[in-house]
């Protein structure tokens, strides 16, 4: 009875936080242009509620409740414990945050959006600048409510420094668990091994670009929903849209919608985009279906996330398995555009590697450096150790040291990304984290299940979805994402299998 | 400033309301189907917050600080005190009706819908009639509870028979104000006028079907849509969808959005679909942007938006000037349907008059005996003088009396319509008072402005939207409905005028 008192509760917040993932979604795919204020209101109510009845007294009561009919003899694998534990763990976060911080926060990203267009828009940083400060200021504060939870939990041996501490306690909103020094550390590797590999391969000479063509956008989207089919896509419980951006939205596990958007004149744009959010989509639509309702039917963390996204994009479509199956449908597809391409030459197109100035268009290598910049300036000025007016200083001198190019201008450097004026600061990690989760699951599938080359050559890829889905999608987030990766690879969090990979893959391609 | 407290409030209940109706409209247009479930459940959580947040304690204590910073100064038309009216108003009914009734009734309609879909398509009346029983029990039910809340509004002077209080109750939920004796008068006197008419007509030659012809879906579309941006409707501000069946839903002024199907051998279905939409959206998109988030924000009654959708449909879009101007454009669009079709014959056949067994696809003049029929049984049913086994036997003999034909099963008879099971007893007779009052303001509108026939022959309809914006739209629901009609008007509901103009259209079509 407490635990059906807690579920009841926990549904309202679950149904409304995704009645305003619906509206969202609309706001992205349908809405007509007029109705951008009125939706930014609805939301934001769907979402303040939330809040509240999340943050009552009562709940805290029915979590007390809980706890005490669990008593002490759930297992850790105890789905009404894991429930208990992680509802427990969101109210004491939402608890942290003042509404006046929240509503303060949600304006100054409201106006930080609007400036960072103008600004971009204008190559004017300086335009943009006591925007990023706000939200600098507020997400210091946001992270200094929030570090004695951090501390808390992570128990007497975690000792970081001040600024790591507030830097921790960013991260752990996208990541928890997640740690800066340990962040820092797998930048410094990645650096260490990717700079050499990028380096000698620019030294190569680059593979003809194939993949500039006319493409039929119908049967571009055919030839898309064809593999996210093929992945294992439900679109009985899902369905694909276009909108500015890709993302990926759950209203519930039977309904995981995916979003791409469609370049007429190159093919990889809505490609790769797709497979990108089916991958997320999978994720999301493999979690137990008896969590719905409940704040366990999420993934375990951004990074988790990202590894089934990556997966997906990366392991599987950019490899020349996958497209010894898939090339002759794609040929039939597009014939204008690929039937005179060899597979070889559009295998090695769709895997160039090039340094260039924007994150989101960039390879699978040097993608990873992007990141790891982004992380150390957003660390610095959390820090205190970089003022914001020094960004993009900052940015420009990392990417030559990197990349060995230096923006033309902010509108191509600093200002490129749109997660500092969303207030998300601490989020850029988690996609390199993903990264190299991917290729521990990867690895360890391939344990478990033999030449995974072989099976994506075939065309069935349903025993790596298999797999993924008992090791990593079931649990939701009943199991942290630490612990996922450990029962599934028996390994923690390390950088070392994807620069094995990436040397592996890129040196075969670039005979470096 | 208490004025400022109760709006804040308002606007919570509106937000839960209009996400709710966003959610509604992604079911019927683009959910995935597994996903029915998941939606039901988030969509029941949003209106019974709604419902909580209204009838919470501290909402009756926020109108009455509203209603005492009033005071008493001001005058009739004062939004503010508009608001606070009827704030009240939907407050104390929604007091009126428990929870449990509420859940109830959601049940008891959630099964019968799934019923009557079965029962439609086995033809098995038996099937559904204890789902109708339980519906119109429970519409007792909450009519008893209404019942003296509708007696205080209208006084000592309101003095109905017991079965006709409880009629009225249920009817004042879609037409407030309604009254059951008057609405049985405008039946009564429709049916004298209308049969006779009928019959008239069938003695006649029929025109001939010029209108069963492969018609392009995508030309359907366009033709639609260039005729829903010629009368006004702002697609800034909504949006055109298909769905099964053909609705229109506002979430603000700024987003008001309409569906419509498409038959691709029967153009009617589609266009006059399309502009019966738009007539209602022109309503929501009317209103003034002020009452955006405030229980006023919505039309005056079900009849008064009616009102506006067949002013459109029939009115202009049926006439005969309408397709003076716009016939060369819809041969354009579609001339392997309408290319060798004379306009004459044309206006002919979207006015043919033919006794038929479905409401919804009756013409301009049965359609109302059909109407008649279901608020009579309706009537009868609330009152306990019918028994719900006998419901068949009733609309048989009730069509052959007014139509002079029999359906041949009740799937063609009794259970064509959705309403009962949704739970709706008292929303039919809203289709026949708003056709009566589109006829009502026409004529109004014609006294101000001059030809009407004149001004759609031209294409040029803006100053009838203009004077539909003034006398009806703005108000939203600051106004009853029945005053704003004694506003535009001059008078009250009267079924003459649409008699006089039935009697009019239609003897010069088929010289009776």
């Amino acid at each position: 009875m407490p635990l059906a008192a807690l579920r009841a509760r926990l549904a309202d917040v679950s149904d409304l936080a995704r009645a305003a993932a619906v509206l969202e979604w609309d706001a992205e795919t349908f809405r007509p242009p007029g109705a951008a204020e009125a939706r930014t209101h609805q939301v934001a109510t769907l979402r303040r509620l939330a809040h509240e009845r999340l943050t009552a007294d009562d709940t805290a009561a029915l979590l007390d409740d809980a706890e005490a009919a669990l008593g002490t003899h759930a297992g850790p694998d105890d789905t009404d414990a894991a429930l208990v534990r992680v509802a427990r763990r969101d109210r004491d976060r939402a608890v942290l945050l003042p509404a006046r911080l929240v509503t303060e926060k949600a304006e100054a990203s409201g106006q930080a959006m609007e400036a960072w267009k103008a600004a971009r828009a204008a190559d004017d940083f300086a335009a943009f600048a006591p925007h990023l400060a706000r939200i600098v200021d507020l997400s210091i504060e946001e992270a200094d409510l929030v570090r004695p939870l951090v501390q808390a939990e992570r128990g007497p041996a975690y000792a970081p420094t001040e600024a790591d501490a507030r830097y921790d306690a960013l991260l752990d909103a996208y990541e928890p668990g997640g740690d800066t020094v340990q962040v820092a550390a797998v930048f410094e590797t990645l650096r260490e091994g990717l700079v050499p590999l990028v380096a000698a391969i620019a030294a190569r000479p680059a593979p003809a670009d194939v993949l500039h063509a006319p493409a039929d956008e119908a049967a571009q989207w055919a030839f898309g929903l064809d593999v996210a089919r093929a992945m294992g896509y439900d679109l009985d419980r899902g369905r694909l849209d276009r909108s500015a951006h890709p993302f990926t939205t759950s209203f519930a596990t039977t309904d995981v919608r995916i979003t791409t958007r469609v370049d007429p004149d190159f093919f990889p744009t809505a490609f790769f985009g797709t497979v990108h959010e089916v991958g997320h989509a999978l994720y999301e639509q493999g979690i137990d279906a008896g969590l719905d309702r409940t704040p366990l039917a999420d993934g375990a963390s951004l990074g988790m996330h990202e590894s089934q996204s990556r997966l997906w994009e990366n392991l599987v479509a950019r490899s020349a398995p996958f497209w010894r199956f898939w090339y002759p449908a794609l040929q039939a597809r597009l014939p204008g555009a690929f039937g005179g391409v060899a597979e070889a030459d559009f295998v090695r197109a769709v895997n160039r590697v090039q340094p260039s100035l924007i994150r989101v268009e960039a390879d699978e290598l040097t993608y990873h450096l992007h990141v790891g910049l982004r992380f150390e300036i957003e660390r610095d000025l959390v820090a205190g150790r970089l003022a914001v007016a020094d960004v993009p200083e900052a940015w420009n001198e990392a990417m030559r040291a990197r990349l060995g190019i230096v923006p033309p201008s902010d509108a191509d450097g600093c200002l490129q990304d749109v997660h500092w004026s969303l207030g998300a600061i601490g989020y850029f990690p988690t996609y390199t984290l993903g990264t190299l989760m991917s290729v521990q699951l990867w690895n360890a599938a391939a344990r478990d299940l033999g030449d995974l080359g072989a099976l994506v050559a075939g065309g069935g890829t349903a025993p790596l979805l298999g797999w993924l889905r008992t090791h990593v999608h079931r649990w939701g987030r009943a199991l942290p994402a630490a612990e996922i990766l450990r029962r599934a690879t028996g390994e923690a969090l390390d950088a070392g299998p994807w620069l094995a990979y990436a040397r592996e893959k890129y040196g075969a391609l670039y005979e470096v």
